[in-house]
């Protein structure tokens, strides 16, 4: 029997140091276990995605210097390790995105990846060269398919690329696949990955040990469930979602076993909104430790969309480290004072009400010369937003804290949200997520007690920026406009299609001038938590200046 | 002898309507003008780049709609034309990126891009397959190796592709190169395209016409000069640069030559400040332009920076269309007002004086409470600059507007400036121009005559933001700082390799640190007119949350 480790890690972009720290324990937990193999997820020692980082020398470098002392760890044990490998051939880009393979104390093998993922948040030919040479490894008389994520997914009928890397491997006539993977969630991640590895599975009869990276790199949330998959493509061991985990299986003759020693794997759960849930807090939760902050504020409305992010950044960061600010104005209602301090309550946050008006007078005081007899418009409007957004952040300046964004993605979409205002903020809580997903989230929230206030949830959404201001005097119906959002962003239909969809022509047309018109205030948004097939941000590159001619 | 036109045009990305009437435009041009060829630039129908737009299929078609209309405006003439088309076989991406040949009424030949340039501010593995079947083109007895852009630019001992389109191309005899392209601009772009172009001139004894599109896309500027090159690589033609333009050239037996009815090109200027200064002048144009505006705004503080914003803002749009606001505080010195107002003289400028005092006042009074005993610090200065922001963009909401920002690369780099602050607006004109180039600029506007006050030149640079403040202060002299900031960014060497270069090891480490702090503020920084060949925004994409180990 071989007896295999999956080290599903949180790696840092960069951090070298605690990368590999974090694999030579790992390493040597898996020696003390006896095990003879240990994998570990794609490009580990320098983590997912490290974009740019890759086309600096000295950064490729410590990658390899990461590997060397990688290697002096390894005796009577096997490591399979991402990291990037120089392509020493004159032709083509000078690295390879590569699984290594290390024992005796020195790199055996170096396993290169085929297909290059490049779309969507993915632009890895951007830094790597296609592998077209295929062989399986030999170690300890079991013959292994050892790939490096992409590799196994492009199973669909309209294929992406030219290569299939298992299928060269599979001529080799191996014992087992091993997949090292980079793969970041998204709500429905879990399900397109059991699909694409029964698949690969089924075809080539084998078991797959698939080892994924966790923890969140700003954008991007790397959920983890690393697997082990019998031939049949049925899970063996499934790996903890959003955390840290190492799990033994063995592998004899082309079955892989549950260990005794090794419990049953939590069984994720099927819920969309449990799975959002999950990945904010890990998103919000990385995004401070990586950067070295602890203490968030936020501006508390006694809306839904607020009090959904101070929730989550409680669960993530602590009720110590979350301060709210309640920011009213003239038009504030008095249930948006009421809601927030429920919300205060329950949430034990510390808390502050900074009323505006007075900055807000001295402003508009500033303007009445500019402005004259002009009528109230969009610019007073904004003012305020704009106010709340500077008073926020100056409380940042002055205690070092991270100003959380409470921008959901169906206002990110048509743009109901002041640039430099509202719009202002460290990290998007919300920003791929829809304000029907908001209400589902808020309900997930309160399922078994009222955290977030019914209020909240059950009044009509407003800015409260003029008198008896609704979202609904500006926006369709939510539940229309985000079926519309998701039909435009997610599928990419065109006017023309949505409108044979059922939806009405005009509002169609509506929905889909205001996306547009409003790219420019994306392209300044704060980085989006990515938990959807397809969020604004990096995985969305629409031009500024287009012509968009979508009917 | 076969007379070829060189059709230079300003597209839109997404415009069709726009970009098919240029084109039928100049086809008539040329018809009349008896010539047998047109050609135009690269993905001419769409614009470049088009981006995630050649996700939507429905943008994809009114490509192909395009390119059958323009056929049938090519009856006694032949077109090349740029324009995505159909990878029709099941494998690889859907797309090529291809070269269209028109006449008699359709299209007859499709040569498709095969290097896809998918670095720095390219992404075009995203979106197209690469091809990997060679065949000249025959059209009236003249046989052309047809190529797209990158497909000529492989030429380095380094190679970044498998291929060489012009090595196949060149085993079939062809009797002249055609290359259309969408090649943006940077300062020192016209002698590598030189270069470049010279060696494959000369290794495949060929002349070489070359078609370059012509206009700014948001970051993206590009500059025209398109050419035709004898078989030894000299200049026999050069279209204007910055600006459209259509020149006949005649081909006789591999010989290129000037027609009598053209004048010879104007020779473009050497200095690379005068392109930056044409290039931003450019840049502005086609932002407003393209997006719909036509007035702009900008806070001018007497300094330089602002102040060259305001001369190319007014060389862009007119006088008329462009108004400054003064913002003094307490802090500003009688200088700033004095010079900031002499520049206005000079423009001619509409401007307004708005005190911030009232207003920074009233801030300052709510967030007293919070305060409470601590002191002035840079949340206070922040204040000051947000207020500036926050007023200038309530301008451009009451009036219609687009709000320059005035950011320079330097400040850029290491933060040296407010997020929400003097970091608001709708393009950063100097993004991508350093401090010392700032000089450099404004000697250039003044060579004739004084535009910009010779004190806004000469003083030292100040934010202004508290008593006595000045740059130095906080930053290093300039000149150092851009030499450390050209080393890391556009070099990308490390500090060990900076120090070993000869610079203060303190300080490398201080400038470095800066630079890699701030990544979240040029995270939602506005567009920057790209001058450089590497400026920040898409060609840089640096993890925000990425540990920097660069020592």
């Amino acid at each position: 029997m071989l007896k295999i480790a999956l080290a599903q890690v949180n790696f840092q972009v960069g951090n070298f140091e605690n990368n590999v720290a974090k694999i030579i324990e790992r390493i040597s937990n898996a020696k003390q276990n006896k095990a003879d193999l240990i994998v570990f997820s794609e490009l580990a020692v320098c983590g997912y995605p490290a974009r740019d980082f890759l086309t600096y020398q000295h950064f490729v470098t410590q990658c390899y210097k990461a590997i060397e002392l990688i290697a002096t760890h390894c005796q009577g044990i096997c490591a399979i390790v991402g990291a990037p490998s120089p392509n020493t051939v004159v032709v083509g880009k000078n690295l390879y995105n590569s699984a290594y393979v290390v024992y005796d104390g020195k790199v055996q093998n170096v396993v290169n990846k085929c297909l290059l993922p490049t779309y969507d948040v993915f632009d890895e030919y951007r830094y790597f060269e296609s592998n077209t040479d295929f062989n399986c490894i030999n170690y300890k008389g079991v013959k292994i398919a050892l790939t490096v994520c992409e590799d196994l997914w492009d199973v669909d009928t309209d294929k992406l690329y030219k290569y299939s890397p298992m299928d060269e491997l599979a001529k080799q006539q191996p014992d087992v696949m091993i997949n090292i993977a980079a793969s970041p969630f998204d709500y429905q991640h879990r399900e397109d990955r059991l699909r694409v590895f029964k698949f690969n599975c089924q075809k080539y009869n084998l078991p797959l040990v698939y080892v994924n990276q966790v923890g969140a790199q700003t954008e991007l949330i790397f959920d983890g469930g690393s697997l082990a998959l019998d031939s049949n493509g049925d899970i063996v061991q499934e790996l903890n979602y959003f955390t840290e985990d190492l799990l033994y299986i063995g592998l004899n003759n082309k079955s892989l076993e549950r260990l005794e020693i090794q419990p049953y794997a939590v069984v994720p759960s099927n819920s969309k909104i449990a799975r959002i849930h999950d990945a904010l807090i890990l998103g919000i939760r990385d995004y401070f430790e990586k950067l070295g902050f602890t203490k968030a504020i936020l501006g508390l409305s006694g809306g839904i969309d607020s009090a959904l992010v101070a929730v989550l950044a409680v669960r993530a960061l602590g009720n110590n480290n979350v301060k709210v600010l309640l920011l009213p104005s003239e038009f504030s209602s008095e249930h948006s004072i009421n809601d927030a301090l429920a919300l205060v309550k329950t949430l034990n946050i510390e808390h502050e009400i900074v009323n505006i008006e007075q900055a807000n007078n001295a402003v508009e005081a500033t303007l009445a010369n500019a402005f004259s007899s002009l009528p109230f418009n969009v610019a007073e409007e904004n003012i305020q937003a704009r106010l709340r957004g500077l008073l926020l952040m100056a409380h940042t300046n002055k205690f070092g804290s991270v100003l959380l964004n409470t921008t959901n993605k169906s206002e990110a979409a048509v743009g109901y949200g002041t640039l430099y205002g509202d719009m202002c903020g460290g990290l998007a809580v919300l920003g791929d997520v829809y304000k029907t997903e908001c209400y589902e989230l808020a309900h997930y929230i309160n399922k078994d007690t009222e955290v977030i206030p019914t209020n909240s949830i059950v009044k009509p959404p407003s800015a409260e920026l003029r008198p008896n201001q609704k979202d609904s005097d500006s926006l369709p119906d939510y539940d229309i406009l985000d079926a519309v959002l998701r039909g435009y962003i997610e599928q990419r239909l065109s006017a023309a299609e949505l409108i044979d969809k059922g939806f009405d022509a005009a509002l169609v047309n509506r929905v889909l001038t205001m996306v547009n018109r409003n790219e420019y205030k994306r392209f300044q948004m704060a980085p989006v938590l990515r938990v959807s097939p397809k969020a604004f941000g990096i995985g969305r590159r629409m031009p500024l200046e287009g012509k968009y001619t979508y009917l």
